[in-house]
């Protein structure tokens, strides 16, 4: 016997194949267009696929509008190895002091790896077409921080006396930024 | 600074784009008709992807001929995350005692797990097109053991007394069994 | 306080000296006639030896008949040491690829390591007189894959398209050999 | 014998009671005038502290100036255990999605948990005194990610469409901060 | 969301602040008087502060009066990191075989480590003032053995032919060394 | 391929089978005169057997003359599960605070687990013949403290003043037994 999710929840002779299964529908583009920084993340990991408990890995299909962006995020718990389903794409990821950036501009096939915990982001070039990857995580419950949201968009937010001396910026700044709506934008 | 291959084995300020990057083509089938089993693996793992050391993730592409077979394998050191790519597949996996087998047909789009270090195996229902999968491994290094291979094929040959013994068969049939050609078919 | 089985399962400060301890009759000879392959495996793990839970080892005592086999097999969550008690043994084990059979003739008193998930085998030379040995294993459960029973004995059973391709073999064969009684052997 | 860093790196009978200790001076305040966000960072870590190798642990003085800010930061490698040493101070950590912000004002002697690779903060709440903190962190080499400073300080930068996009300002806005001087402020 | 204690042990969205935040006052001198050993151990660990739980750390504040000591123990899950808050102390740890003892006197402010699992000590070297460290351990549950209550005041005692054995003294002295008051003195 | 130690030290294709063999003769009993605790433990480890590293397991033979002990002692990185060959042994360990002990007395073919770290030992109860013992360790490298010898019997010695408060003795006794010899007993 094996030690997997529907075996540790419940009675491993009861669990069937479907256990081990999710119709993701990953070779289905997603709508890019309700999304302000024009990208959409599907992930399949634990939560919605709780098979994976203990098993360590997940997926996310990641699709790109015109310019579509996802924006700089980190995954607490996961290396993330991209591959480049379709278009062309501007990535990297930002060592921790000294804060280096590795970029480039990867296209269809290629594959890019961002490891563990780095701040990181995808761009689609194109002005005129979309771009989509498929992404593997070294975890079935990666997590994910979206700096921009985390930082202006937490509830409740953060004080305006320390972003403010953070970024460097007036407080009114910080307030025009915590204004603004944050909805979750890559997890 | 971060805890990767380039960085461990040179100079980590001398780490470039580069050493995260693979121009995999994982887009392009390969060839599968030079193959016994009519299929044909294409790995993305430390061995010719460096940069991937200590992050804990690889990525496979399969290719499936008509009828082609990835056939019943092990990965010692990696949960395998499979999605498919292209045509419909019959897949599965053998739980340690007792052998239970968890099988499925899946189509374009479908994601489906095989638990680390169980046997597993796929193979393309289509007579008359060909099949492809990219599957998502959880170690740099997960290595394979084909089983048909590592038992008939080993270099030196296992006894004949155990396999016969193991396998309930005449030592003729062993024989004929290990005098066939056994390349590695999917590793 | 220490985290143990009992410890964690029931109040720590009601755990006793038996908890702790099995009274395996390690030293006893098994039956091997019952056996197809004239083997007999007594594993002391975590599902009859509770305690051991979260410890990282266990135990299996093997009995050999004359020219009996532990069939090839794979633990998936262990290495295994093994000391011969008894007799001369022939064992060996296949690396994942290339595959390469490490193999040897071992006498009373000496040991043998089997790498984590390796497939591997022992078979007692005489033919007149009983072997037994003493394995250690890295896991509280390192469960077991019986290479011949999982491919030809699982429930339900492989395809037989997919075996005949893996072995290269007519589907007569297969259907053969998925007939035979598959007991597990060696778990 | 233990296998630490001296060990490891040198004959281990050659080690001797240097390789374990440092003059780290954590009962001295540092200077925190010549930095622009008022606070200053005394690390204790493999860095300059080799015996600590393998052995999962570090430290870090913070000290605050009047109003000091320990800005947004990520540890990627570690949770840190925060025991207020001088003054009071706002503190608080922010999930991965949901972002929920988790805040709370401490004073000397109180203790705060950062749970490993969330982004957290920390600011002295008096106009007219210093403040400090010492920090455990569950890694020899916890690495550190500020926000502000890596994603518009990095070198080189990441691309203003990126930037502008996932932060929803104006271009001028976002070559604004990245024209400030970005030191690491809390490494 | 995080994989913290309160997240794990009720509705993750039920958490507050107060989960990660412990009042230990860890600025405030302990008695020391009521020891025989002249020594107070406070431990901050996941048993009195639950939201420790899976971070992988924990703290402990040692006070020590003239002349007082924090007698040889072991930490079994656990390195330790000590800073001197006051005070001079002689300390140091002994490592497996062969027994090599790494002992060093360090002052206010000072570093010194004791490795996982190795008996280790310190001792107040004034005469007339009392000293006290702040200790980090890598273990939300680092446990504790203190040697000589562990080996002359378990509960049962060890039976006296094992220890006079192992002392290399006479039973008389163990009866003695037995019936003495062995409070813990340092978990 | 796998991950073992002549792999990883020098050319794997260089491996043979002799760098997972042992000729341990544990089957031989050994010479326990020579010891002043009448034991004597043959150790089969990484130090030795140079294929164990990375495999998590190693072995040792106990062999017991009459009223023979082997002395309260720690193996800092490994549970231990020991297995009676010959004899019948009085047995145990004390959990870590509270100072609890667990024994038994146990005979041949008995199992019995000492958890990671915790202080253990044995005593073969007979006074006219022999005992034995051969012990499974969950690490390639387990170490080993012997109490006596580690607290009495290092070098240099631990501080006749850190002792006498220990152990609520004079220091004559204290310097007594550090100038008894204090050879290893036990590793």
């Amino acid at each position: 016997a094996l030690r997997v999710n529907g075996f540790a929840c419940k009675d491993p002779m009861a669990a069937t194949p479907e256990d081990f299964f999710n119709a993701a529908m990953l070779d289905q583009p997603r709508d890019t267009k309700a999304s302000k920084v024009r990208s959409n993340v599907t992930n399949i990991n634990v939560i919605n696929f709780p098979g994976l408990n203990t098993l360590g890995i997940s997926l996310a299909r990641i699709d790109y509008g015109p310019l579509g962006v996802n924006t700089p995020h980190i995954h607490p718990r996961a290396t993330e190895l991209l591959t480049v389903l379709e278009g062309t794409l501007y990535l990297g990821f930002v060592t921790s002091n000294p804060n280096r950036l590795f970029s480039k501009i990867v296209k269809k096939g290629d594959v890019f790896v961002f490891p563990k915990a780095m701040i990181h982001f995808q761009m689609n070039l194109a002005h005129d077409k979309p771009a989509a990857a498929l992404s593997s995580l070294s975890s079935q419950n990666p997590g994910v921080i979206s700096i921009a949201n985390a930082v202006f968009g937490s509830k409740p937010p953060i004080s305006d006396d320390v972003l403010a001396t953070a970024f460097q910026v007036e407080k009114d700044l910080i307030h025009w930024l915590q204004s603004q709506f944050w909805g979750n934008t890559n997890y």
